[in-house]
C-alpha cells in the first residue's frame, strides 16, 4: 500500500486526487495539507467527504510528510513546490507536482511568464515532464514529476502526432481553448462569483496565458524545432472540462486516411485518449468526470488547413487524475490502476 | 458473473445502470434494449462508452431476453413492464422494474393516478418496493422487484424514522420537493429544451403528480396508519440532484438529541444514509453521482413543526443506484457492491 | 427632472436602479455612490455600462448628497442607513432604504433577528413599508420608505388576499422559496462561486431567515392578529428569479372560484400582479428582467389545505423595481413609469 | 405608427422582435403569425406575455398580410420566405427577412451550402443586406432586407475595420465562434435538452457551417478581394450570446493606436458598436437583452498576428434588434428607436 500525502488538498484538483485515491487499490492518503482550513474535518470542508474520509486538515510540512509517505502530490499555487522541496526531501518520497514550477525547462522564460523568481532551479533539469502518454519511461525513472497544465495537456495531445510527423507549419498554430469554471480555483474571487460566470463567455489572459511556453515548449520537442504560436483560453460557465479547438496549415495535401494513420500510429493502444471516429466532434460531456482524453480533426480542402479538436476533463486528466496516472507509474502499478471509471452523463 | 439485460439502456436511468454495472466486478451487461435506437452501436447514442461499451442496441424482447440474463432491468415507461411480465419469465429471471408498476400495493390507485389499465395486476402481490434501506429481507427473496421512484426515496427516507417513531402527525406532512432536469427523461419535449428549463424554476403537477400515492403509503407502513399529505415537485436548471424539504407538526414538544436518536436508531448502520450533523444542511452536490441520501432536520420551537430535509443524485440512489442495490441483494452479493464510488465534486 | 442619488451603487441591487433609471424619463443619476470603487468609472465595475454611464463612483457622503439630490436610494448592508439618516436629511431629501433597517415596526425584533443595534429607532414609526400595492397611499406621503425584502414581497402578495379575506388559518402558513443567486450579492465568497452554486440546491437559514419576521408583520397587519410561520429560503442555480410555494390550511372549504374572486378583489386593477389563469403555475422565467408578480394558486380537496405560487424577479419588483415604483409614487409621477419593460425570455 | 406582421412569432427571434417592439413607440404589432400554434393565444406560448399581448396566432398568409401592414418580418426556417414573396407583395409592404433566402448573392452558393433550390431568385438582387452600420443608405432605400446571421453580424463588425483598411491578409481568417443555445432555437431536439447542452461545450458544423459563405462575401466586398476563411461555431451552455474570437495575419508590424484609429474610423460614431478600451476584452453578459457589440483586438508581436474579439446578443442585435434597426431605417424613423434598453445583467 503506497502511502500519499497531499499539499493543497482543498483546492478543486486537490480535492479530485482525494476523490480518485479513494478508488484505488494501491494507494492510501495519510496526509491531507491544507494551510487555509488546517484543524478542520475534511468533510467540513468537502460535504461530499462525510462518512467517507474522517481525516483533519494538516499544516504543509514537507520535511515531516516526506518521513511518513511514499508520495507526495502538491496542488498549490505557483512557487510553492519549488521554495519547499530540497535533496533530503527527494530522496525519501517522490514528488507530483500540480503547479508548474518544473514544467519549463528554461528557468528564464518560466520566470519571464510567471513573474517569479524559482526558487530551486537546481531540479528543473532532473523534474520529468509528466505526460504520460509521451514521456512514460522518463517517468517511470523519476522523483520528481511536473505534472502538466489542463490546457497544456489538451493542446499538446490534439496536436501530437501531427507535429511528430511534421504534417503541418509548427508556426501557423492557433489554439482557440475552453474552460469550465473550475480551472479558476477555489479562491473568492469577485470574477468567479456565480452570477458573474453565469450566461457569459470570454477570452481571458489573450496573448499572456502562462500554458503558452509550455505548449510551445512541448510541442517543439515532438516537431524536433522552435515555434511560437498564439493560445486563447475562455472562460465557459460549466463546472468543469476543456475543449481545444486548433488550427494549423497542412505543409501539403492530405487525406483523411494519411492524417487518421498518424493519429492511430500514437494512440491506437492508448487507454486515455479516443480518437473519435471521422466527423464527430468532442465533446466535454463525453469525458466528465473520467480521464479521457477525446481527440479529433477534420481537414479543410479550401484552406489546407487542419483543424484539430480534444476535449478532457480539466480535473481528471487535465489535473488530477494524470498526477494519479503519474503516481502509478513511478510506483510500478499498472498505469490505469484508480482511472477506470466511466465518463459521467449526464 | 451475473449476466444483466437492461430494457431501455438508452434513457437516462437505463444508461445510469450501464455506467454502475461497468464498475461492478460480479455483473456483465448483455443485452442493451432500446426500441428507439435497434441496431444503433450504444456508444454512438452515449459517447461517454466510445471505446467503452462496444454493444450494439437490442430489441425488447423479454422473452429471449429471460433466457440470456439472470436480472432484467426495466427502465421503461410506465405500464410496458406490466404489460411484457409473465410466470416463465419470472421463473428464469429476477426483474427490477424503474417504472411504477408495481410500486402501488392497490391496483385501483395505480389506475387513477397513473390513468392506465394495469396489465399484469396478478403479481402486484408479489412484487417487493424495492427501498433496500426499510426492505431489505423481504428483496432478498423476491423475483420481482420494484424499484422506487426518485422522488419517494428522497421523501420516505427523510420521514422514516419520524413516522415509524410516531413523532408527527401524519396528515400534517407538507413536501416541497425539486429536481434537476434529468428527472424528466430524454425525450425531445419544448419544456425540457435548455432555454426553457435554464435560469428558471417552477412547480409542476401541483397536488396530482404521481409520486404521491406512493409516498403515502409506503409511509403509511411505516407509521401504521393511513395518510394524506401534500407533494409538490419543481424543476431546477440542473442536471442532476432531488432535494427533499419537508415539514410536519409535532405530536409534542422535542429536543434535537431525542429526534436525533430516532434517525440514528434507523440510519447508523446504513451505509448509503448519511445524517448529517446538526445544522448543517443537505445539497445536492454533496451526492451527485454517489447513490448517499443526506438527511437532516430542524425543529422550530416557534411553531412545534419539524422541517426535515433530504438529498440524493435521482438517477443514482433515485434510480439506477438503487436498482444495482437491490440487484446485489436478490443476488446474493455484498450490498454495496459497485455503489462504493465518493460523490464528484464539482 | 428628479435628481437621485445612489448609495451602494455597485451592488446588484444598485446596478438594477441603474439600468431602470436610465429609461426613466423623468429621473436622473447625479450619484453613483460606492464605497468599495471611489473614484472608479462606474463602467469599469458593470462593463454593460459602457459609453452608456460615463460618471465616476463617489463615496457614500449622505449629507452632501442630501443637498444635491431630491432621492436617495440606500442599496446597503444592514445599518448603514440608520446609522446616516438624520432630520436635517429627511428634510431636504426623501430616501428609499432597500436594507431592512426600517421594515420592522418593533425595534427589538429588528435588533434579535439582525443582531445588530439600530441607530435611529425614532424614525421607525414614521417610515412606511414600500409594499407598493398595499401602502400605495401612504407612501405617496412619505418621507422615508422601508423598501420591502425580496423574498417578503414575493410571499406577502402570494398570501395577502387569502389573509385580508381570512380564509386560512395564519398560524398554519408554511413558506417554501427558491431564489436565484444574485440575492446573496456580490460579495466574493466561497460559497457563491460559480462551481459551488452551479448544479446544486440547498436550504439555508432554515428557521432563522431574517425575512420570516418581516413576513410575519406585513401578514398580521392583512389578517388582524399575530401569528408564526415557517420559512424556508433555498438558494437555485440561476442568476435572478424568485419562486414562493406556499402552503396553508383553509378555514373551511372553499371553490376555485371563491379564492379566485379574494385575488380579482386585491389584484384584478394591479398592472404588476398578474392572478395567472387556472392552472397555471408562476415560473420565474416569464418575470425576468420585469417588474411583474405572478400568483396563483391550487385548492387540495384532500386535505383542505391550499398551495400558493409567486413568482418575481428579486433584483426588479424584489428590489429596484420596487424602489422605483416607490420613488415614483412619492415624487407624484406615474407609478408605472420606467418599469413598463416586458419580461426578457429565454 | 408604423404596422408590423411577424410571420414566425413563436420562434426566439420571433419573440424577440415581439419583445422590442413592444418597447417601442412608433410601431404595433398586427399579426402574430405562427403555423405551429394557430388560434391560441400569444400568451399561452409565451408566459411572459401574459396580460401584454392579448392577441392570438394567426396562419402565415403573406398575401393578406400585405394589405394590413407596413412591414412584415419573417423569422422562419430557410426557404420560407424565398417561396411566399413576390411582386404583389412587396409593393404593398417592406420585407425584413430574418433567415438566409437573401443574404447570398450567388444563388449557387446558397444552394450548395443551404441544400435547397431557392424558389425567388429574381428579388436576390434587389434584396438589401441589413448590416445596419456598413449599408445603411442602401436600406434606407430597400423594399426586401436580408437581415444577417448572427454569428455573422458579429464576425463580420470584429474584422471590419480590419479588411476595409487592408490591414490583414484575407485569406488568413480564422473564426472561432461561441453562441448561447437560443441560436439553435425552439424545435424539440434530443441535442437542445438541457441535460444535453448543459455542463458541456461543443464545436458542431465544423468546416461545413452556412453563415461561412456569408461572412466571406461581406468581407470580400470590405477587402474588395476574394477570400477563403475558416469559420468553426461552438455550443455554450448559455442562453444568449455570441462571442467571436478572430485570428488574422497582419500584413505589416502595427501599433496599437493605429489599429485603433481603423476601428474609430468606422466605428466612433456609430450607437450600437462600443470599441472597448485597451486590453479589455468582450464578453457576452455585458451586452445581453441589448442591442450593442461590443469588439476589441489585441496584437501578437511574437507571431505578427492580430486576434480581434466580438460580443453581441444573439436574439438582439444577431436577430430581432437588428431587424428592428432596419425596420427604422426603411420607415424613416430615428434608427435607435426602440433599442437603447441598457444591457441586462446578471
Amino acid at each position: 500500500m503506497i502511502k500519499v500525502g497531499i499539499i493543497g488538498s482543498t483546492g478543486y484538483a486537490g480535492q479530485e486526487i482525494v476523490r480518485l485515491l479513494l478508488g484505488h487499490k494501491d494507494a492510501e492518503i495519510v496526509w491531507y495539507g491544507s494551510r487555509s482550513y488546517i484543524d478542520k474535518k475534511y468533510y467540513e470542508v468537502f460535504g461530499n467527504m462525510f462518512q467517507i474520509v474522517d481525516a483533519v486538515c494538516m499544516d504543509d510540512n514537507m520535511e515531516e510528510l516526506a518521513d511518513q509517505v511514499d508520495v507526495i502530490f502538491t496542488a498549490t499555487p505557483q512557487g510553492l513546490c519549488a521554495s519547499l522541496v530540497n535533496e533530503g526531501i527527494l530522496s525519501k518520497a517522490k514528488i507530483i507536482d500540480l503547479s508548474a514550477d518544473f514544467r519549463i525547462k528554461d528557468v528564464k522564460v518560466y520566470e519571464e511568464w510567471y513573474g517569479i523568481e524559482h526558487k530551486s532551479p537546481q531540479f528543473i533539469e532532473e523534474a520529468v515532464y509528466g505526460l504520460c502518454e509521451i514521456n512514460r519511461e522518463d517517468i517511470r525513472k523519476a522523483r520528481l514529476i511536473a505534472n502538466p497544465g489542463c490546457y497544456t495537456t489538451c493542446s499538446i495531445l490534439s496536436f501530437y502526432p501531427l507535429a511528430k510527423e511534421g504534417l503541418i507549419d509548427m508556426n501557423s498554430i492557433i489554439i482557440d481553448a475552453k474552460s469550465g469554471t473550475s480551472g479558476a480555483g477555489r479562491g473568492a474571487k469577485v470574477n468567479n462569483l456565480y452570477c458573474e460566470v453565469n450566461e457569459s463567455i470570454k477570452a481571458y489572459g489573450v496573448l499572456t496565458h502562462r500554458h503558452t511556453p509550455e505548449i510551445e515548449e512541448q510541442l517543439g520537442y515532438a516537431a524536433g524545432e522552435e515555434l511560437k504560436l498564439i493560445f486563447t483560453p475562455h472562460l465557459v460557465p460549466m463546472n468543469r472540462g476543456i475543449l481545444v479547438t486548433g488550427y494549423a496549415n497542412l505543409k501539403k495535401s492530405l487525406t483523411y486516411e494519411e492524417v487518421r494513420a498518424a493519429y492511430d500510429k500514437y494512440y491506437k493502444d492508448e487507454k486515455f485518449i479516443r480518437v473519435l471516429d471521422k466527423d464527430i466532434c468532442p465533446e466535454t460531456r463525453w469525458v466528465e468526470g473520467s480521464n479521457y482524453v477525446d481527440v479529433n480533426f477534420k481537414i479543410d480542402d479550401r484552406t489546407n488547413r487542419i483543424v484539430v479538436m480534444g476535449a478532457l476533463d480539466n480535473l481528471v486528466k487535465g489535473a488530477a487524475g494524470q498526477a494519479v496516472q503519474n503516481m502509478n507509474l513511478i510506483c510500478g502499478l499498472p498505469e490505469t490502476e484508480g482511472l477506470l471509471m466511466a465518463p459521467v452523463f449526464p
